[in-house]
């Protein structure tokens, strides 16, 4: 099990968040990765994502989210840059091909920039517009935009079964954004999208993430009443 | 000057745009990095941003945007991983130490996903709500999360000059993401992020590559009555 506290890799994670947001915190990714190669990590987990951030979690990470991942000296945030950290280690997760390992790239970035905050943006409008009666309208101008990307991201996929003909990290990370898509309509309007986020959640190493993920919540879960 | 129809690289970008998108067009990013090292790269240019795209451009780029970066063999989208493919050949853009090197890659994926899409998202209500009685609300939902990374940025870059002590693609990236705010009071609000943009925007690469785009939009300026 890549869970392994005397591991030299560490992962910051959250020791518990609300319902919502179970399994969809970013350190899934990283997770997944390392699982996907079997290189272990050491956990280290803060307080809730929307509770007060430890001075030492800020210096770390400016925003305040997880994960952070240290390798001896190194030290690094944002998912997509750990990612590729990692790619570097192991050509099951990015091809040694430069042409097939740029494609790779591609992929990530677009995952991160040009899909992401289209689905993220009908996300904040689901929940910071709660209760508002504009809001339906306001999901009304943005799913669009969204939907044009998934419609162009299904053409690129076509009936293949990764974006570049084997899983990389841009599968990895096109999954794991993919899935956190806040309206079912998103992805069913593209079978061959749904079955490609199906296949990517089908992997032991994604499942094997999620339950690590998943296993830090549960103990710490509050006492409720 | 960079721009060379003989050289091996090729950078896609629109033949004109609309006054609105010029200057912010995604080649920019591509030109101001190819500047900075004195790098030639060829032109290729398509019709407008709006108009149809040509199938060799949407085979190259899934959504049908620019910038394309090839060279030789390789075919590379998404702005971020052709800086990265751009980073590697030279130390004046992603520094060789790698602690050094990994915290640019942290900030490049940084200004890419955590600030510019709450950006990106003001931006968008700003133009597809244009009208709506509720544009002002909406934007109101939207502006605390823009206004919190920013000043969570502006906390992290405090005096110094960049982001890491340096110039690298981490500034490059994060400085056109800023100067894209769509509200001036924005940036304003952090005199140290205002002075940093100003500071990046100072540098003669990013003045070159702006001339470029825009010299290619004065080439194909449409007739007017």
């Amino acid at each position: 099990m890549p869970v392994d506290p005397g591991s030299a890799i560490e992962v910051t994670a959250y020791e518990w968040v609300p319902p919502m947001a179970k399994g969809f915190v970013k350190d899934m990714r990283v997770r997944w990765a390392l699982e996907e190669i079997g290189l272990p990590y050491r956990e280290r987990l803060f307080g809730g994502a929307g509770g007060e951030k430890a001075p030492e979690h800020v210096a770390d990470q400016p925003f305040g989210q997880v994960p952070v991942y240290k390798e001896g000296d190194l030290s690094m945030f944002e998912s997509g840059a750990i990612l590729l950290h990692i790619g570097e280690k192991d050509e099951r997760l990015l091809p040694r091909d430069p042409a097939a390992r740029t494609r790779a790239i591609s992929w990530m970035f677009a995952a991160l920039n040009s899909i992401e905050p289209f689905i993220q943006t009908l996300f904040l409008m689901g929940f910071a517009a709660e209760g508002k009666e504009w809001q339906g309208a306001a999901k009304d101008v943005v799913r669009p935009f969204a939907r044009m990307r998934l419609a162009q991201l299904s053409t690129a996929l076509a009936d293949r079964e990764w974006l570049d003909n084997r899983f990389t990290l841009g599968d990895l990370l096109m999954v794991d954004v993919l899935r956190a898509a806040p309206e079912d309509t998103l992805l069913a309007a593209h079978p061959n999208l749904a079955a490609y986020v199906e296949r990517g959640m089908a992997r032991p190493a994604f499942k094997a993430a999620m339950a690590a993920q998943l296993s830090a919540f549960a103990r710490h879960e509050p006492a409720t009443a």
